[in-house]
């Protein structure tokens, strides 16, 4: 009996050793192959170059589902098919103008506009008023009615640059873009102009989408470049009577069909337990949506393209879903997971790359348990020879959330955030911005954590 | 006799509670001084824009020199001055010329090529041979004299994607580009042709030093960009007879006089033990040597920078040192070593930026004491929340190394890997591939590195 104990223990040391050496050589072929013969870069390219920005609702949207519905036919997968939802068709119209009026320091000035997303327009006549600075909603509240009625409200917090990571300094300011209309409108504003979102100071305006309050006017709302708002601030100390004048042609239009895209390779031995790794397929209208999202879609491919290739068969199910409408609606995250909900299978986990295609660094475990926790960070020697020094609680992706209620492990992608600010829902988030390597190293991170998620599950 | 044990415990514990405390707080100021006044970018702006390529012995490396000069004058440090070294002044010429030659398939096709640093020129009437492609030193000695007499060799050994660390990869190729010239001359060689040292396919040629052996010829040698490397090589498959055809005028003419650029703070209690952090100021002249090695000289320049402003007096005495003709001679650390060993002071650490300026990843420890690796190692909490993940053994700058026989702890700082091979030592590596928020963190981690040194020394 007591031998018998001993070989069992000998046996699983040895079984436990030897998974622990095979998942070693499986995540060095998923990482050579990625570096070596990856197609993320090439279908990238022609996501940016021949498609281009791909705003829900638009042409290029739908030609954006066409390719990714092509690409996924390509890999012999188990399943390849497109899952209907509404957007929003939110447009922005001829390019905006805006400019400083009357500035006794140096007269009139235009300035780097664009419309916020779902921003009403001002329509061609535009509209002009003079200029309330504020940093936050209780200065608002301070200033009250009197102050701001008629007036377009300046709301010009930066960017805190002395966070390491830069989400953190987003998340201190968005709120401004997110409801900064809305709350100005309940004082009587006229319009909103909102600094933009980077820690840059530079011409560059940020796009990014606003949500009207109920029961408030909607005001036109745009963003200016952060070299123009310093410029704007420092008139402002001197001269408050300075005017401003925008025009905005933008509008929302009836909601319009499009899809989810979704490719499926069947799990061996648990097809009921489904893997998810995604990102959103349409971007902003300015630059060709490269790091916001197109490269978390084109990883999200790549990891199914990198199973086939190397003849991994997951024991789970594992589906890359390239969401629709994440920018400005989220239609897509919603609608995945409300049919997800009625199918007759489990979502154990689901990724989701929406931080650009940088470096790889950490994954990021959203209000998961500790066991959970303690599961996924046992892994981390697996990643340590490929740079990612981490996997711990921290926020996960928008598109996925929506999973959260059926018990779902949702995980964030999370690569280096030092450049994503920089071109974050602007004309430079371009293919030249993303580096080739570290684009195929994300998808090789991303295709490990599927892979040990498809073997060994969450619990 | 018990209670004064316990006291003393107890004091002891409260003391270094404070001290990781105080540690904790000096290090966060380093960080938001650096990432929110850090003048790391615009120095190097002035460095790569308004000074350019900096070789040693050009007039641009001079104009360095004194600019590092004035920018430590400005700073009140203990001490600025300068170090002479002779340098090596080799001289590219006019821009290069190459062509395959009657070629069955495309005929003549010119090809992008430069000149290896320190190499011998064709002169005006070039070279023009017959190819012979080589991947190893082993498949040239196999071949013999009967093969390659009269011929230029092209080394063709491509960097190996596959690794994660791209220095890796450049180790395996590099051999080619450092010995290949005379490697070939033994064999009877007129010239040769070095594959690009980059993981990318290509236009760009990158350029880099040769080192002659003594009793063989010297051979003219280029670099070729990767792409046409690829098409050389498919080329010579069906047709071994193609030409090729090669001008260079580069040469090295006498040694010039030049200078290391030291500024130094004194250390307040140990003022006899130096941490020296440093990067070298001379670069390639293609391109504006923004990553390799403005990056590092500014990084280094800003060290003390944060010291002085922040108010941090070091225990240890700090030296930002700028080292002349890293890239094609080593004649500045050299000299350095040479005069150090003279000093009445001890060098206990030095730390080199010389491999771009990008995110942080980690330190790397040269040939340290285990005692060493362990102490050091105990520092990385402090550096987790600034995305260093890592002190560990490893490699650490050319410059520094001189200094390993005094017995000097040698750090190398280490960014993370994946561009810095798309433009090392090319024309593309330019101010605009800089990040700002990149290189401030990496200044910021070696100020805090520096910090520690300087309080708590090597042992």
């Amino acid at each position: 009996m007591k031998y018998c104990f001993l070989y069992c223990l000998l046996f699983i040391c040895i079984a436990s050793a030897n998974a622990q050496q095979n998942d070693e050589s499986v995540i060095k072929k998923i990482y050579s192959e990625s570096l070596a013969k990856g197609k993320t870069y090439e279908w990238l390219h022609y996501l940016c170059k021949n498609i281009g920005p791909r705003l829900s609702g638009s042409p290029e949207a739908a030609a954006a589902v066409e390719f990714a519905r092509q690409v996924m036919d390509t890999l012999q997968l188990d399943r390849v098919y497109l899952q209907e939802v509404m957007v929003p068709h939110w447009v922005r119209g001829p390019k905006e103008f805006a400019t400083i009026l009357n500035s006794k320091k140096i007269g009139s000035r235009q300035v780097n506009v664009c419309a916020l997303g779902n921003s009403v327009g001002t329509g061609p006549a535009g509209i002009i008023g003079k200029v309330v600075e504020v940093k936050t909603f209780e200065e608002l509240e301070q200033l009250g009615k009197n102050k701001i009625s008629g007036k377009i409200v300046f709301f010009n917090r930066p960017l805190d640059a002395t966070f390491f990571d830069t989400f953190d300094a987003y998340i201190g300011a968005v709120n401004q873009r997110g409801t900064g209309a809305s709350q100005a409108a309940r004082f009587g504003a006229i319009g909103v102009v909102v600094r933009s979102m980077t820690t840059l100071i530079d011409n560059v305006p940020h796009t990014g989408s606003l949500r009207y309050a109920p029961n408030v006017p909607q005001l036109p709302a745009v963003a200016l470049s952060t070299a123009d708002a310093e410029l704007l601030s420092s008139l402002l100390k001197d001269d408050p009577d300075i005017q401003f004048y925008v025009q905005t042609q933008c509008k929302m239009l009836p909601d319009v069909l499009s899809y989810n895209v979704i490719g499926e390779i069947k799990g061996s031995s648990m097809p009921e337990e489904v893997v998810v790794v995604g990102g959103h397929l349409d971007s902003w209208d300015l630059g060709e949506g490269a790091h916001d999202d197109g490269a978390g879609c084109v990883q999200s491919m790549e990891v199914l393209r990198l199973f086939k290739t190397l003849g991994i068969r997951p024991k789970r199910t594992v589906r890359a879903v390239l969401f629709m409408n994440e920018e400005n609606g989220l239609r897509g995250g919603t609608k995945y997971a409300e049919i997800a909900a009625k199918e007759p299978v489990k979502h154990i986990a689901a990724i989701e790359s929406d931080r650009g295609g940088f470096t790889p660094r950490e994954f990021f475990l959203e209000e998961a348990s500790s066991g959970q926790i303690q599961k996924l960070s046992s892994w981390k020697n697996l990643f340590k020879p490929y740079g990612i020094s981490d996997i711990r609680a921290g926020e996960s992706g928008s598109d996925i959330l929506p999973l959260k209620p059926m018990g779902t492990l949702l995980i964030g992608y999370v690569p280096d955030p030092q450049r994503y600010f920089d071109l974050h829902h602007t004309a430079e988030d371009t293919f030249e911005k993303v580096n080739k390597r570290e684009i195929e190293l994300g998808a090789a991170a991303m295709a490990t954590l599927v892979y040990l998620l498809s073997e060994y599950g969450v619990k």
